[in-house]
């Protein structure tokens, strides 16, 4: 046996690891009954304690030395050795205690923080979410920076972004958005979302939802749906992808999008390439590049005028009651697309979403530097709200308990959100030279030619190139907000009659 | 920290490894989609593996002996100190290399399994039975023995019973029954079980039984009921119980009848001494006593007269179409408690139900003694079926491969079964002199005083004593078959009017 298969057997089981905590943690969303809380978050951290353990041994270190040394420069085994020592490297740097107690407490704090959503009480879960700040800041601290905390645990989820780049983002795409909303705020009922309002019956939502999935690839003899508090993807290798949804009665783009949304995360997880399953290589490279999967495929599929022509029969079928002779694909596509400033993240329009991420980025670097304190964050989030979107929160459960995120200790992962939309536009106009008549093929239900594009430029490269460095390898630039703006306007000029 | 603080922290990390394991083992069985196989089967090796490899260490040995020293003779900690040590001098004659193998090999041959029985194809089940059968030869002979390889897996179920003790056992139940069954076989006709094949909505007889275990007692809070093809009790912790069933259109008993009986095991869970929570004492003491109390819950209180003059109602309420007005309880408690040698165990009644054991025991112990190829089990199979119970299986799906056990490595453990409906029986004589009005508490729905019960003299015992040790301290006798002969020679001489 070689020190580089060695290595990738002592990685596989790390792995392992990792992927049976991933199985509990969707558990512990979709079926654990609450009497389980206590001994599973134990269970948990004593997973990621040892996962932490077993791969920052000191002859993990000398097997990644040898191997090195013994692969061929341009193998694939090389690149597997080089994802081991840089995710090494950072392991080194943190406390196996620390890794622990962030995930013990973090287990915990999920069902504090569900109750807290529920009760619209944040005192409930200020201080499970006072533990997770300080842990992170300790997890920063450990890991290093140049005096940005948030650069440390933005590098977890994007791989070589920074914080200053980030910030140039925000501010370019700030510039472009704040004058189209403002235009599109003067005309707001130009767009009437009315008709996702009406009366679905939620099993048929579901089981439609299903359909979609299906018909945008998801295989689900490798994967399946269930219902959660917050939808999510969870991948335990390619032939296992989980993703969640919930429904409302009279909330259609809820469950609806919301599966769209979810599919495109799993069919880039069902992508992966499975010839380096439990390797680093079969992975995704950044939670940038997921996003720009699911955003694709819930905005420039779902939302897209050609998807409504092609779908609007199904959902006829499915709500032969609810959908009327007045209505027509028109309807449906123009209801999905109004933009109108909102109190909730996950169902905002493609407009104002990204408002919703630069508020959470600033209040985060704000309580990771110390220049806001937990007590206060209701209140910095309303006047965020205020601010950017012109609208006030009436309860913290629909304003700062909204998201699942920090009760997970993922700080640090929101702008990936706002990446992932800009990558995702970004590949859309190179998609549209490769693919020239998409629309057409979207009209008749065929999405096999954008998912085997997805699947050959990015979702077959696994963990092999950084983010930055895929975007660019694929569209021919660096990463920016340009496409966007230029798809934005397109698209809501159009709609509301700006142009 | 002391030494035993010490080795209770560890012997904690080591059972959360086991209980992910079994998290994962349920969602394989449950929800897990067909492609998780080949990921899934590696990640119950490595849990597996690494809590071999952990317990097995040398330093577990040391904390052992010094911890053994440490507390007071009498002390709790004593009999966790105890117990481990028991555990530990069994696992370090196991290699981990072996352990892995075992855990890998089963968790591929369930889908083998479930595949082979929806196809009744023995043949493509042979070659993973082969394997398990040679791996489960080497663990039996790891583990040592003096020359009946049966004696040291029986062990693993049965804490101190040896297979001559079993064998014995089941000389005398013969000895009772088989002319009991004999007088029964000349009226058979004397008790109809047709009212239990009507069309019953599978829903409702699902939401039914999730009623009657809410009315044993069964916490829902801390459990929950699926569906499986092979129902079963997983408990992840006191607070986290599973148990899943299956559902039939025309066979009413099997969903009512098989959640009643999971529902016995997941009480027990449920009722074992959560402050010695992630200790070995926290924990059953053995197979058999487990299955006394599902037993206990499906035949003594489900089967009995007084349980359905109390539950009669609520059938006829959930089944409006189906129950006539020529039905009464009586209908149905006779329908229940037919005899009718059968195909299949798990709906065996219960006195054929020990030759469906003594059938298995016998096979195994053909199989480990080297007496019997796996090529060569459908035929033995078929001719003990004819032997013991006068009837031949026309497919293998209905004879030889009806059973998971096999599949996940489970040799030895069929025995529990009847010592099960044995230590039931014996237990149920003693209960009835605590509780002399038992049937007209249950004839008024009032579980409470047998759970009751069976809590402060069972469960909360955890694994203190010796299953043996637990039922003569609470019975006053040995186990022995001579109240469950009393208990069938009653009931079934009633029922067929024998007398």
């Amino acid at each position: 046996m070689t020190k580089t298969t060695e290595l990738k057997s002592r990685l596989a089981e790390i792995t392992d690891l990792h992927r049976a905590a991933g199985v509990l943690s969707w558990d512990h969303e979709t079926y654990m009954p609450p009497g389980g809380l206590g001994t599973r978050a134990e269970q948990l951290s004593t997973l990621e304690k040892l996962a932490h353990e077993l791969f920052t041994r000191e002859e993990i270190g000398a097997l990644i030395e040898t191997a090195t040394a013994e692969c061929a420069p341009d193998s694939d085994d090389a690149v597997i050795v080089r994802l081991a020592k840089r995710d090494y490297d950072k392991a080194r740097k943190l406390p196996t205690a620390l890794v622990a107690r962030l995930a013990r407490e973090t287990a915990l704090a999920h069902d504090v923080w569900v109750q807290a959503r529920r009760e619209s009480n944040f005192a409930k879960f200020a201080p499970s979410l006072q533990t997770i700040v300080a842990l992170t800041i300790e997890k920063a601290d450990a890991l290093g920076h140049n005096g940005c905390r948030y650069d440390a645990l933005l590098d977890n989820y994007e791989q070589g972004m920074k914080t200053a780049a980030v910030r140039d983002i925000f501010t370019q795409l700030k510039a472009a958005t704040v004058p189209l909303i403002q235009a599109i705020s003067e005309r707001l009922e130009a767009v009437d979302d009315s008709p996702l309002r009406r009366d679905y019956d939620e099993a048929r939502q579901l089981a439609l939802g299903e359909s979609v999935a299906r018909q945008f690839g998801f295989d689900f003899t490798r994967g399946r749906q269930d219902k959660s508090v917050h939808p999510f993807c969870a991948g335990f290798s390619p032939g296992d992808v989980r993703i969640t949804t919930r429904v409302g009665r009279n909330e259609l783009a809820m469950a609806l999008m919301g599966t769209m949304h979810e599919t495109g995360h799993a069919l880039y997880e069902q992508g992966l390439p499975v010839e380096f399953d439990r390797t680093p290589l079969c992975n995704s490279t950044s939670l940038g590049v997921h996003e720009s999967q699911s955003r694709m495929w819930e905005n420039l599929v779902g939302r897209s005028r050609a998807f409504w022509r092609y779908f609007f029969p199904q959902l006829r079928a499915a709500f032969p009651e609810t959908i009327t002779d007045a209505d027509s694909s028109e309807t449906f596509y123009r209801a999905v697309n109004k933009v109108m400033p909102s109190l909730i993240r996950v169902e905002a329009d493609e407009l104002t979403y990204n408002f919703h991420i630069l508020l959470r980025f600033e209040l985060e670097d704000d309580l990771l530097e110390g220049r806001l304190a937990v007590a206060d964050l209701p209140a910095a989030w309303n006047a965020k709200m205020q601010t950017y979107l012109g609208i006030n929160p009436p309860t913290d459960a629909l304003g700062v308990l909204q998201d699942i995120h920090w009760s997970g200790g993922s700080i640090g992962y929101f702008p990936t959100y706002t990446l992932g939309n800009l990558i995702g536009a970004q590949l859309a106009e190179t998609i549209l030279v490769a693919l020239p008549d998409l629309d057409a093929q979207f009209e008749r239900g065929e999405f096999g030619p954008l998912l085997d594009w997805l699947r050959t430029n990015i979702h077959r490269h696994g963990r092999r190139y950084e983010p930055a460095a895929l975007v660019e390898r694929v569209t021919g630039r660096p990463i920016s907000a340009e496409a966007f703006v230029r798809y934005a306007k397109q698209k809501f000029g159009e709609l509301y009659g700006l142009n």
